[in-house]
């Protein structure tokens, strides 16, 4: 398998949103050029990160086929594959992405919440049933859903790794915010909220200070 | 002001949230080389960080103080100063965002919600209102709230931002699933959960093939 940094892997899908809104503008190719102008990064670094992707080349003058390179984009982002996640902590944020839209374009179904709360058990959030703790290994097996979503409070979220990397998860998609460790053949991966938010609040302070 | 690259402020919250967890379990001082350990930066890079935004330098045997490090992350962060937040699109996302309490610990505090649907303009989300988006203008004056949380769908979210842009607005911290583009005197930074994602999948897909 070729070798992707983060930074690298983090950009494929800001490139896909860029060309998904070029087509819905009724855009049907598309030049290195325009797109590192239009997301702020260099022309060098996009061909880069395309070439790695696809194979076939942009024409000099027409650029790349927007349609084929969505396409290219989609399968190598796993778009397509509708894996089945488990969700686990159906407060808020966790109700919230149980009712996602966005997910299963993104290639994840959540086929299922847990929660520890007695009251939550049983019932049904976007017609997916909320089931107890316990029943999460036989869930993982059965949906076979190694994706588990993390959005259980700060203050439980190492125990409810541990619980669930025994369970049998492989990948964790932690939005809890607090840093959790998983064993070496588990892989876990934050939503950092409070970064990108750093990011816009420091260039605020900068764009207020030129004022 | 010292220049910081979009990477380095993504990691202080990082760090952050690590240092809290450290101090949550009863250590008083951290060394870089157990930082990069953990987090899986390098040293040279976690103490170029820190170098940057604390006067202190780590003692060679002892490490920094971790409360002192929390407190100048904290200030550097902004997450004393309580700005003001408005929040365009109460759906399911909104909704967990306006209730997500670890937004105040993160130094923003969301006054006020907007929307078009007249159902909900006049509700009440965890104790603040729901306008309708004629209200958006004077309530960015009114809060002297100029971040704008922006949980809209991908199909308007160029007219909303638009709209809040002409309202006032000079931040927006962008949660819909698309690329908006703003005029240079706005600044706009995006909650990528694809790109989170992303890295997850392929880490995840490696992993599989190792084993």
């Amino acid at each position: 398998m070729k070798k992707y940094s983060k930074n690298q892997l983090q950009r494929y899908p800001i490139y896909l949103k860029y060309l998904r809104q070029l087509k819905e503008q009724g855009h049907t190719s598309v030049s290195s050029p325009l797109i590192a102008k239009e997301l702020g990064y260099s022309e060098e670094q996009i061909r880069k990160d395309l070439q790695l992707v696809s194979n076939e080349a942009g024409r000099p003058k027409k650029g790349r086929n927007i349609d084929k390179l969505i396409e290219t984009l989609e399968n190598f982002l796993g778009y397509s594959s509708q894996a089945n996640a488990l969700l686990i902590g159906v407060g808020h944020l966790g109700n919230a992405l149980m009712n996602y839209p966005f997910f299963e374009e993104m290639g994840i179904k959540i086929v299922a919440g847990f929660d520890s709360d007695k009251e939550k058990i049983g019932s049904l959030v976007n017609e997916k049933p909320i089931l107890a703790m316990e029943e999460l290994s036989r869930s993982i097996k059965e949906y076979k859903a190694n994706i588990i979503i993390l959005t259980v409070p700060a203050n439980v979220a190492q125990n409810v790794t541990d619980f669930a990397v025994k369970a049998g998860a492989r990948a964790i998609w932690n939005f809890a915010p607090i840093h959790v460790n998983v064993p070496g053949d588990v892989v876990i991966e934050d939503v950092n909220m409070a970064s990108s938010l750093a990011v816009l609040w420091h260039r605020y302070l900068n764009l207020k200070n030129i004022d």
